[in-house]
């Protein structure tokens, strides 16, 4: 062995290391905590490439879910929670019947504010009852995890995730409150970053920036009831004082589920990373029942019609309203309802207890997509560039409805005070009118149009965050600093101290100056009168 | 044929168009306004691949050029300049030769101020030629390019893709004056946000962060004497009222040559997209000159010096104090100088008229890099995971070695004060201590751990803005407000009217009703007790 082969060791060790680097982690371990409802449907898309790469997945759940079930592709454990499965149902389901409950506007909001009070505190019971299970959360320390891949809509996953002092991917559409921008310390200027339920565009009216501005000053106190108490109990669980800012700010990477192709353009951070249309992946032919309504319907094709896995019956009246404006356009109307059918439905319309959405709305003779406007459809609607009628009914779905509308892909209806006509009308006016038809083809062209699928970018930032054991590189400094050093009241002030010093000396030097040079020729003048008088 | 198939005639149309949609730019036509030096040598790095693609190509240069060349994938339309190349060149080579100039501050300050007047007026002077050559202009709209491809360091491009009515894609390393920042409309607070030569980090004291806000209020007025005769040159081209701003805004997209293992953490818009280490990858074997000069450097291996190319001599007293300390460490040191050799030059210092950087750098043997870290060269020391010594000259040096010394990965010297033991020193720090190599070595990790490649990422944005004739769904709405919409002050104004309005008529009806209540019982005490006496 010559002497410049021994020199060259650490060299070439270290080498070996940056190689192995990024395939570390390649069989590594992740924790998955997911929000059950519709939120479960997205962040499991990534976890069945990420297990075929090599991964072990441990997906915590409440006995009490719904949608989150036993797969081949992780390892599904389940915790105790003090209610039953039937009591969660409950909850996403009076969600949905309460929309259309006509009370007067107080009414409403002293009952919206009764069903989240109560549906959070038992949301929270389950983030409590797993986070005080000592012999669980043993077993999870101990399994080492390298990532904590988590939905902060409710942030339970975020204290998991700093208890075992593992990183966390975040996964998610959105915040309410503006808690996503705080958490990556993302600017949202309110003159053209439209608020959460403020059904506004980027572009606003002045009374709209007015509200923007209004919704902005009062979002933390609307939210403080929902989010807070997981600051208290992250307080109580980690042993240092907490809030729900400290608990998102605990994000190493933010994969968002939207696009700018749907979401209005604004500011965004270098951890942040855009998968919308993650769900529009996976095609599958359709089953020959739903190809035979498709292949029956003529020329005109037929309209997809869901209002979401939350909104299983709808009022009779209303059911009768909307049936007799179905029955009335040329098209198959495939409808997903699982209530008493309309008693005029039309021989047009076929009413489904399921219907497989993205494959139907991907059928060249889908004509119109009748939607509640949930960020998913929305995704398909866009996907396949099916123009929409809207009818949002809670959450974001009035915002995401005015986003669609914004781009004159789709008409929105207020369910409630929309008539058989209106609705008639709108669904005419998405077949009929080519400008619907075009400007929803646009945005899916320039949705489809990107350097790396969806789903591929949401395994590779999970992967990234497990390699690396977070992404420091890409946290801003901003973290670190009080809301003054921030907006820099204290450089301000500074400078203001110092400017107004400087005028003060500048004004007292003249003034002892003028006094100086010409004060004494005054009194030489004044005792000069004086002489002379 | 059936009434089915006639009536999906609109539908399977449309498919196609979509379908085709995103090949409709194959075989377009791009044209590429450069700023000559070393911003060249990023710019020119999609053309061949952009080429490749089926894209026609012209780039547009003066004929007094350095960098740019004809090439074969694309074609060189020269227009004439009123100045030779040798003018050009000259300032350029002063620029390097002023950095040496041991001159008293002040002295220093007026010739930079001198220097940079008369260079930009130069520079302006070809832009103006460009503009005013009518018959090249003609030909050019005759083309009906599909984008522009451009670097706005000088604002030419942007004129010229607005003359033509054609999108544009800038691509840069980074603007001075925050004119990037405004140009993208990218909030950007001086809490945490280091300015363009401030040589601050992202974590700053109180009193850097004063110097950022100082620097931040006067970059305006620093910047006027360069940029602003731009907007008055488009004004009287585009034969509208136009500013530096309104050029910088113009870009549909902002390739930027950095990220952020390089750069810190800050906010960003959606329609910036980071490509640092771009000049990287075209990696070739070392040629036999030189890797007889690795092979014989034993097992000490090879230290890699450039100041650049626009550093060709240094004064004699700092070549030999420069001389002395690569003399003192038993490494083979590869120096590109082409000045007279320094009399003291040890047995270990090759110089060289021209080294291949990159891939010198690339190889195992390379223990340090002596660098003026311009960004290209910072970026090659990155990708190949060599730490550096640095000696920032100019510009955004000093700030780009900053960002270096900060995450540990090498030591900055200032270049005039240094002595022959600080270099030895801070050589031997960065080949011999461990954490600077583990530090530059964990930067390189995380920079090529990323889903796309850079130039292939430049590649599918540049052809994006052909395709799609621009990218509008990116542009935040920011640009439509004033600057005083934008930071809502008129919001803020009507909502504090409303509130002191509110104040007052409830002071003045409690006064009102207080008077009433009270003032009449007072009344009636009065008079009770003038009754009484």
């Amino acid at each position: 062995m010559t002497a410049g082969s021994q020199g060259d060791r650490p060299v070439i060790l270290l080498l070996l290391l940056c190689a192995l680097g990024p395939s570390v982690s390649q069989g590594g371990k992740l924790l998955v905590v997911p929000v059950d409802g519709s939120h479960w449907l997205s962040l499991v898309r990534p976890l069945q490439p990420l297990q075929q790469k090599g991964h072990d997945i441990v997906v915590l759940a409440p006995d009490a879910s719904i949608y989150i079930k036993e797969e081949a592709f992780y390892t599904l454990k389940r915790y105790p929670v003090p209610f039953r499965r039937e009591d969660l149902e409950e909850t996403f389901i009076s969600l949905g019947r309460t929309v259309f409950e006509d009370d007067p506007f107080l009414k409403r909001v002293i009952k919206t504010y009764q069903k989240i009070k109560k549906d959070s505190a038992l949301l929270l019971s389950a983030c409590s009852h797993l986070l005080h299970n000592k012999e669980l959360m043993a077993s999870l320390t101990a399994s080492s995890f390298d990532a904590v891949l988590t939905d902060p809509f409710l942030p339970c996953g975020p204290i998991v995730a700093q208890y075992l002092s593992v990183p966390a991917v975040f996964f998610l559409n959105g915040l309410p409150c503006s808690l996503d921008f705080q958490g990556t310390q993302s600017p949202s200027p309110p003159s053209y970053v439209p608020r959460y339920l403020s059904f506004n565009s980027d572009h606003m009216t002045f009374l709209q920036r007015v509200k923007n501005m209004f919704i902005t000053l009062s979002e933390s106190l609307l939210c403080d009831m929902v989010y807070s108490p997981y600051g208290l109990l992250a307080s109580e669980i980690l042993q240092k004082d907490m809030t729900v800012r400290d608990l998102m700010s605990f994000g190493s990477v933010w994969i968002l589920r939207s696009d700018f192709v749907f979401n209005f353009p604004r500011p965004i951070m270098p951890n942040i990373v855009f998968v919308g249309g993650i769900n529009c992946a996976s095609k599958k032919p359709l089953s020959q029942e739903f190809e035979a309504y498709v292949n029956a319907s003529g020329e005109h094709g037929i309209v997809v019609f869901s209002l979401g896995s939350m909104v299983s019956e709808i009022p009779e009246q209303k059911a009768m309203e909307i049936a007799d404006a179905l029955g009335k356009i040329p098209q198959t109307v495939l409808w997903r309802y699982t209530g008493t059918p309309p008693p005029n439905l039309a021989k047009n319309t076929k009413l489904v207890k399921w219907l497989p959405q993205n494959d139907l709305l991907g059928h060249p003779k889908t004509r119109a997509f009748i939607t509640h406007s949930g960020s998913h459809g929305i995704y398909e609607g866009i996907c396949n560039g099916v123009p929409m009628v809207m009818m949002p009914l809670f959450g974001d779905q009035m915002d995401n409805a005015k986003r669609m509308e914004t781009r004159g892909a789709g008409v929105t209806l207020n369910v409630l005070e929309m008539s058989s006509e209106d609705l008639e009308k709108a669904l005419k006016a998405v077949i009929n009118e080519k400008t619907y038809k075009e400007n929803i083809m646009r945005l899916s062209r320039l949705h489809k149009d990107r350097p790396i699928e969806p789903l591929d970018l949401a395994v590779f930032w999970v992967e990234f965050v497990m390699r690396h054991k977070g992404a420091s590189h890409l946290r801003p400094a901003a973290h670190d600093l009080t809301w003054y050093q921030y907006h820099s009241l204290d450089v301000i002030g500074f400078l203001l101290a110092v400017t107004l010093t400087v005028i003060f000396i500048t004004f007292k030097a003249c003034a002892f100056a003028f006094r100086k040079c010409f004060g004494k020729k005054e009194r030489v003048k004044k005792s000069h009168k004086s002489k002379t008088h």
